[in-house]
């Protein structure tokens, strides 16, 4: 995030509009794959040049053009002009750190989102930004790179199964949002999975690097949440049908993703509050543990200290000590320090201190 | 909840409207319930086919369908056909962790709620999903299991006894509802009872064994309040009396079931605040503790740790040491001694450290 | 309140509109007082038989009937049946751990309101509940039992002093809410004072028992929060003078009542913020005293020890120890321990530990 | 604050509208100020019985009646009825203990604002309540005793400068709480630099003395923000313009006050977190010191206890310890000696402990 | 901050749209830029005499005029003479401790807004106060004193590049408020590096010192958010084209700059609750500090001071002490010693302590 902050800070004072790519610098080429359908009919291929969309722009069949990678800006400039996107807009798509919002321009609709993955090696959440821009016969979607998260929904449109060669440009780009909240569940399954595990550390063996683990997991929640709780307002504003460009078919189906993002949001509330819960059961566990070393500490040095100062007594050298001459006298000195180090042993066993 | 997670995570990717059962595994036989009756007739058979229904769908007497187990997925697909139920939201019904919702679709509405349960085995709350849908003459209910919070009101329907059988499906949709928030007093008695048996070991023996408790109880309350909060919204939404199927004599009875639902989540709310103090008591009476050993500690020190060090000065071997060899220096040590350790005593008295 | 709770939990399953009373068990006989009056003429009368009421039912004077005692539900029966109270208005006069409320029931308004005490005994706050109906020409109002809060405003009828008798029913119903908010003020004056008491004691002698007062008036705030709060709710339902019972010059009064209810609720919560903040006085206050403590033994132990070790190395045993046999080797050490103890002292002084 | 809701628990069951007055008892007589002036004429008088605003009342100038002390209830009570003012607004005059508050009466508004000032004997905020009434053509303003607060503003009147002799009663009426808002200014001031001073101390020498004056400062604050909070809604609520007797030219004026309101509530509201940060910081720094005793303690303990054990050792009597022999043993025992507490020191310099 | 209230303090009971500078005391002069503009022409000018100005107000070219230095009073009154703004509107541009706000006077919009920019020397972020009054055709804009904020936008009006010379004076106001959010970016990537540099030394080494910078950071963290909260308001205000002067072209740009502000509170919100988790964590790993110090001792003395005691009992002086004439007795003991002590060392080992 500092990092994203940082190259945003870098565009100050540039002409609005101006098309600049905040997120990480790739090498791989800009991949655009192209799907043109209608119940019928399917087509599937990919384009080199941006040209190429040109001839199904205006397709009465949905065309569903898939952009990986926005390191190569000019695509993604000649594709705006092609379907006479607003270069506001075209800026959003290269600000890689942009909230999740849905804008509505009229002739299309354009929302941004967060796919979420689990990175194992860094073991932490990745988020990707992708954008969605739905027109009267076309969907556009422009991802970071290329990932798995269409797969099956490409499968169903090639297969016909499935409700979605049926239907219109809308359903798909209902079908697509619907693809990436599914996929968030995979991610809470995985967050899930790693605090029950601290809170087992945590009863087992709690350690400063349970704390850590534990500070981590919740950092990280904080980012997030602010990846996923705009999109409550976004989808509810779909779902809302405030633009035409929605038929009425789909909004049940908004309404179910609707309904999903709730779930994420709810679940995600959960665990914030369960690892709060736990940072405060650590603290409380370390005062517990000092507890529990003073105790040693102070019946040790409680017990041995008045036996060492009775030694200490008969260890002074004064040449009048009747005690020193008794014939008895160290084995009842003796008797004496057990008895009240087992006094003591007993009242401290009552006190629970051991 | 970890559970629920993982299994919605496994339907990423699946066309919207797949019917998939999330929750537990179960063997028994799916068991379905009907119930046709007005105020002079009454049948109650149990099924074996959903054909059998068939012939009471258009039914001017109200029907009430119950099916108690949701693993049989074929069941609910031929009962959704059979009812003209939507995929979603038979997908919802089988989705078991899905937040208490209310959703009109016109020619019926749908709710879903948490029943639950206090499992005295596991010593925690279980919740278990019912959905209950209301058409114009007709109720369908889909429960995880066989139970038995219905069965006064089924004694009602069966002896004519009470307002039931001489109203429409509206008020046996409505007594569902009551049924089931009338039952959630039954779990809060319980919680309540475990509350006050924790305070009560908090002030007479406070142990990380209670800490646990507390901390247990505390999380269970967060799935609890995610439970019962959002059927505010649904309850209040079905008073409000959007939908034609619920009829004006009906909205009186669901007041009242809003007003226990308020009832019931403003003492999940006082039930968290009280266990949040409870932890901030522990808390403090960790420190407390410690304070109590560090003062016992303090006073065994500093009381003997001067006399020790006076015996090890008469304990020094110089051969000019003149008070070695007066006839009183021994008694008039150990005076000097006593006195000290007496008004360190009376130091500490004062201090109310002893 | 968790017996309360219990009881409720007892009612499931019933059909709704069941009768059944909530509240503590009580012998006395219920009273009802009837008072029949308008600018001109006056009559009160205790009543034996709800039969009497009927003569009154369509009398145009204001009537009030007071009910003191709900154990005997067939009384609360016949004056529904009577008034054509609705069965689960009755049922909510019966259940004595109902949320304040305000219901518009069209020929009738209910209000349900806690009455507060401050008992002395248990030195805690305690509720009762209180139902007023407010109809066209009479008012109801029902009590748990026999309280003196109306004691004034009947005064005020009888000797026809003030707006009352001037006015009409829903004049009487407004100054019973008014009657009932103002002992408000009388209870908070109360927990102020023991605020107050427990804020001083914090300051002059902080002990686990003043944490345990602490604790307890922090949870009975709790309960008197819900208490209250939906009060706000209530009046300002009535003075939004939504129902044509309430004439508009009544409302002006009403708004007053609003004020002070305003008033009661900044209160309460003044009160909670100043009890949490002396919570956390509390917790730095021990940790204080735990480094008052530390500093205590840091000081003895650090002073004697290096003496000590002195005294040590000098009550060895070895032959050839030059010191020992010294003419002014033994006050030599003893002035060496001094300044060593001296010093650190001043040591310690300057660091502000002694 | 205990004080006045003591006090105001004494009106319990009195009538609506009885005048009984809740401040501190004066002696002062009361003082009466009336100010008549136009574009062209001004007259300034001090009035000794009501009779003499009578004549006033219909004067189309403007005309300013300001009482300065409450105590003398029929005073307020002949103005009330004089101005033909509701029972229910003088009671409310007299009740200081009011939260702020606007009210419409039709042909008047009543207004409710505290005048805050710091007493430097007490070291604390007091509050002091204004009322001020606006007519068509007349304001009243009643406060507890005469202050200084709207000198300048009565110099403005007298010597014609600035804009209020040009305009309305609504003007003066907004002036006067200008006057008012402005002097908030003054007590924040003052507040900003006390919390400096105390962050300051915190720094610089942190102690339970600083932790009660946080303690006080923050319990203040409590206290003033529900004084001024209440505003944000008076001054919108007459800035609205829902009342015809303030006239379109001067809400541009009213809304001027609502931001500086905002400002004072702002202010207050970065003011209290940061005595909340403070807390924060005292606490830690407690346990900062502790740790920091604890290490003194640790490091003599460790260094001297295994010396003064060898010391021990070789002060033993055992005929048969041939090391007490040696030539050189005692000085081989002191070096060793010296060598495990230099080593010690060592170790706890890396460890910086020391 | 305390200075500002310290300031405007002073301005308590004066006329409204008293003229009073309440900022920093500066020598310069007063520096006054103007531009003429529109798709052809192009001018740029120093303005000694604000009666230069006059000839351009009523220019159809866009017009603006920048004033860098407030404190030469006089000047922004002949300014507002010139174009007829409000005196309260001078008042508050001299206000610079005002909160961001938008007011719309009809013939004209006013905007205040907060530069902020991160001082190296104070390592803290400072804020400068700036005006923006959007006319038909013109744009005034007063700053505190000279910055570099404008000068990539005013060098796209010299060139002619962007859309800025096509559009009219609203388009230039969007330019302004643009490049002021767009320096935002710049503190917030500041900030991040702050924090990020904190957590690492918070892990690696914490100390007393982090903590003050912990808090200094959150203390400075607060007065942000009151920076740049209101503009959330501000801008949405401007965006919902409530105002005729702001052209519908414009309106898309002003929802491009609502995104960038709710990125800024957004990551302003995540870096507070980042802060907040770290002091947290200070106040936890403070407490593992003092347990670990607590070990160390306890270790210490557990081990040592029961072999001390031992060597004390033969240190005794006693006659009859069979054990003293043994021929093995002194190794015996001191086996002894070994024994417990190695035990000891294990018993540690497997708690863990060691
Ligand atoms: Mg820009
Ligand atoms: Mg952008
Ligand atoms: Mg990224
Ligand atoms: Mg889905
Ligand atoms: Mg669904
Ligand atoms: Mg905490
Ligand atoms: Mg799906
Ligand atoms: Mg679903
Ligand atoms: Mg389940
Ligand atoms: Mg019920
Ligand atoms: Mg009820
Ligand atoms: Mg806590
Ligand atoms: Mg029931
Ligand atoms: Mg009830
Ligand atoms: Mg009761
Ligand atoms: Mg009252
Ligand atoms: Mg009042
Ligand atoms: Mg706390
Ligand atoms: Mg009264
Ligand atoms: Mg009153
Ligand atoms: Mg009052
Ligand atoms: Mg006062
Ligand atoms: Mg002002
Ligand atoms: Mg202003
Ligand atoms: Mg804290
Ligand atoms: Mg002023
Ligand atoms: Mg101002
Ligand atoms: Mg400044
Ligand atoms: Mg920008
Ligand atoms: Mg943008
Ligand atoms: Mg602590």
């Amino acid at each position: 995030m500092y990092k994203s902050i940082g190259k945003i800070s870098k565009k100050a004072g540039l002409s609005p509009g101006s098309l600049i790519y905040i997120g990480e610098e790739r090498n791989e080429k800009t991949k655009i794959t192209l799907f043109n359908y209608d119940e019928q009919s399917f087509q599937e291929k990919q384009i080199e040049t941006v040209d190429e969309c040109l001839s199904f722009k205006d397709s009465p069949a949905v065309t569903w053009i898939n952009i990986d990678g926005l390191h190569q800006v000019e695509i993604v400039e000649n594709i705006g002009q092609c379907f006479g996107l607003h270069p506001l807009l075209l800026e959003d798509i290269l600000d890689t750190g942009h909230r999740p919002k849905m804008e509505d321009y009229g002739e299309y609709v354009h929302v941004i989102l967060k796919m979420l993955f689990f990175d194992e090696n860094s073991n932490n959440v990745v988020t990707e930004q992708i954008s969605i821009i739905l027109g009267s016969h076309y969907v556009l979607s422009f991802q970071e790179r290329e990932g798995e998260i269409f797969n099956q929904l490409k499968e169903r449109i090639r297969s016909g199964l499935g409700r979605v060669r049926k239907m219109g440009a809308d359903y798909l780009f209902y079908a697509l949002i619907d693809s990436i909240v599914d996929s968030y569940f995979v991610v809470l399954e995985k967050l899930g999975e790693k605090i029950e595990l601290l809170e087992e550390r945590l009863v087992t063996n709690p350690s400063p690097v349970t704390l850590k683990a534990i500070h981590k997991l919740k950092t990280g929640m904080i980012f997030l949440s602010k990846s996923v709780w705009p999109l409550r307002e976004v989808i509810s504003g779909l779902e809302r049908g405030e633009t035409p460009l929605i038929k009425e078919p789909t909004g049940i189906y908004l309404r179910d993703v609707y309904d999903h993002t709730i779930q994420v949001i709810d679940t995600l509330e959960t665990y914030r509050d369960m690892i709060t819960g736990m940072l405060d059961i650590y603290l409380t566990s370390i005062n517990n543990k000092i507890s529990e070393i003073m105790k040693v500490l102070t019946v040790i040095t409680t017990i041995f200290i008045p036996l060492t100062f009775i030694a200490g007594v008969y260890g002074m050298n004064f040449e009048y000590m009747p005690e020193l001459q008794w014939r008895w006298g160290y084995p009842a000195v003796l008797s004496v320090m057990i008895i009240i180090g087992v006094l003591m042993g007993f009242y401290f066993k009552r006190r629970k201190w051991l």
